[in-house]
């Protein structure tokens, strides 16, 4: 029973180990693959976008000194002289006095620097526009570069790529960008109860669950999942596996060593491997306590708690942040950015001092207010875990939370 | 413009229509490629789960009778007749006054109905083991179909799948399981000023932006995005674009028809094909006023506003959810549930009452507070959608929002 009493690291100071790891390398993909993914280099824009002065609305073209003070009392008339096509730039100049049709999109002629909507004019038949509104000058125009700047950096190494970030690549044409690679991570369950899913279990045996919740959860993250299946629980095989599979990956989680002679099995196994350091024998977060750390390098292995709910608690508050870390993204781990909904407790919730709760909760909507009601039950079960949409976190220094109170509830 | 005037329909109504469709056909697939994807047919449990009682902790299997009322002070002894090992059942009984050491998962010899904590009990090294706690029946032990019970429903249709109901999935030994099909989504784009991503644009000309990022919010709603490129900006071009694109995916999404021309012209295409109605003319939302939909049986045609940001706004709040409903999720348009933080607001934001708004902010954190910022600038712009995190309902009834007001922030 060592392990449990020693070596216990806050939450805080595991969130600090694991950001030591540094992001794995770039790789240059697609541009219309890289949702989701965090670049790795500055991209910088080739030219300006919009390329050219364009109108933001239909209307008028015009000068807008030329209309300064003007109102529906008060109206200004302007000589219509042409029309802008959307796709090419006009072949006249604006000059005073003259307005030309534009639509949303076309690019300004020369002389022009606004646009009045055409809702504000009206177009009196004899090629003279009345305006009756007056304008600044770039009103309703988007200006040449305002999205990016022709040898000024469009979008910093470590932006989070959504589609919008995705979009400007491809209005800049960029066809390939670096971003970083997506964390190749190893699966392996050990647990001699443990069957393939596959199998029909006898009694005293179970199906191995948690490699496949573990698979789905890491390709959440951005990870690439790769599934060594079920290892012998001996020391050897365990070892030989935890090899081959840190080699062939950028980091290794074991699941399935709940019971105490499991978890120094896994110890003894990262002490035999050379350049191997075991940073800690439990984190102090409930459930999930008995997690297990080790180093090789930029190469690490978590050995998971044994119990389904607490394995993928502990997945969801630092393995799962610790696979978007390794994927470039820069305050993975800060929660406050979490997706969260703000609900309120339906009943008290007690907690230890010294350790950070998470307590899984299910969420429903009275009226326009969120509800979360605690789910309790024993982490070996998956139940918990259906019946939660997310948890909330009890901070360590925290003695609980009183019914009515309003909470975070990070969705998972 | 008369498409601006007439048949605009509230948000309320509008999803009112979008949920009139019907979600997709069922389709099976293997259960670890369910993630994010919702069952069509309930799961019924092939099996008891667990098959047995097992233990929830390192400890001693006992009869809960054997020490209730044992404390520190007034400890229980009883004899110890076995240990259980985690991959078989035990081959002893147990019997009044006897324990049996058990480890986390283990199943409970029969007689035994209870386990005890390792720590609260001594091994007095003659057979008799030390009590000093009393339990109830059950206690620390998952019960025997406690996460499902053979011939039942251990989840429902219409459940969204994540990494812990795959889990349940391989626990029941489930390799197929019938999910809504994913939705194929046709996008095409309009307008004569787009040129290909890979095409250096002239002046006048812009690459085209909006199907590269539609594509990436359908992949992340969900759906499976099928990219007909540009269409020329004619009736008969795009009618046939249309009825082809129709044929083969289960919903059509147009993109670029941001000028009064491009929009009739969507309407007049829509119009064209035998029983398709168009729904409507615009929705009162902003920004993303200009959007128009058609219906031909179970088939949508999204006219998107042709503004970036419009587009994307509507994108969001509307397209997506849509595309969920049609992978069969419920509630897809309850925007209470969906990803959020609670923000207050970093300056007054007024309101047109009569539409809702969507005003997008950026979302920077303040100790534990977070704080929204709204991003102000032109809806033909990317740069607003690049510097915001997500955006901010203000109700059609509101006329907005004061500086100090908490908010929730939808997140994109």
């Amino acid at each position: 029973m060592k392990a449990d009493f020693f070596n216990v690291l806050s939450v805080a100071d595991f969130v600090r180990v694991l950001r030591d790891f540094v992001p794995l390398n770039a790789e240059f993909v697609p541009f219309d693959a890289t949702d989701g993914r965090v670049l790795a280099q500055d991209v910088i824009s080739p030219e300006d976008l919009p390329m050219a002065p364009r109108s933001c609305m239909d209307g008028y073209a015009i000068r807008a000194q030329d209309i300064f003070g003007a109102s529906e009392m008060n109206p200004a008339y302007l000589e219509r002289v042409g029309t802008v096509r959307i796709e090419a730039p006009a072949d006249f100049v604006l000059r005073g006095g003259e307005c030309a049709s534009i639509v949303t999109g076309g690019v300004l002629p020369e002389g022009a620097d606004a646009v009045i909507m055409v809702e504000h004019t009206e177009d009196l038949g004899t090629g003279t526009v009345e305006m009756r509104k007056s304008l600044a000058p770039c009103d309703n125009v988007m200006l040449r570069g305002e999205d990016a700047e022709a040898g000024r950096v469009a979008l910093y190494a470590g932006t989070l790529m959504r589609p919008q970030e995705v979009g400007l690549l491809a209005a800049l044409g960029e066809d390939e960008v670096a971003v970083y690679k997506r964390p190749s991570i190893a699966i392996l369950s050990t647990g001699d109860e443990l069957v393939p899913v596959t199998r029909k279990p006898a009694v005293g045996q179970v199906r191995d669950v948690n490699s496949s919740m573990l698979a789905c959860s890491i390709r959440r993250a951005g990870g690439i999942p790769v599934q060594y299946g079920l290892i012998k629980d001996d020391v050897d095989s365990l070892e030989a596996a935890v090899r081959k599979a840190l080699a062939e990956n950028d980091a290794v989680f074991l699941s399935g060593g709940s019971s105490v002679g499991t978890r120094d099995l896994t110890v003894e196994v990262m002490e035999r491997i050379e350049g191997m350091q075991v940073v800690n024998h439990g984190v102090a977060i409930s459930p999930g306590k008995p997690l297990i750390l080790a180093r090789a390098g930029n190469k690490a292995v978590w050995g998971l708690p044994g119990q389904v709910a607490s394995a993928q608690v502990v997945m969801f508050v630092l393995g799962m942040p610790f696979v978007r870390h390794l994927a470039g993204m820069r305050n993975a781990f800060d929660q406050r950015y979490w997706p969260a909904r703000r609900a309120v407790l339906t009943r008290n919730l007690a907690s230890k001092p010294g350790r950070e709760d998470y307590v899984r909760v299910s969420v429903d909507a009275s009226g326009d207010v969120l509800r979360a009601t605690p789910v309790l039950g024993k982490s070996g079960l998956l139940r918990t875990l259906i019946l939660s949409q997310g948890v909330i976190r009890i901070p360590s220094d925290s003695e609980g939370v009183y019914e009515g109170a309003e909470c975070d509830v990070l969705l998972f």
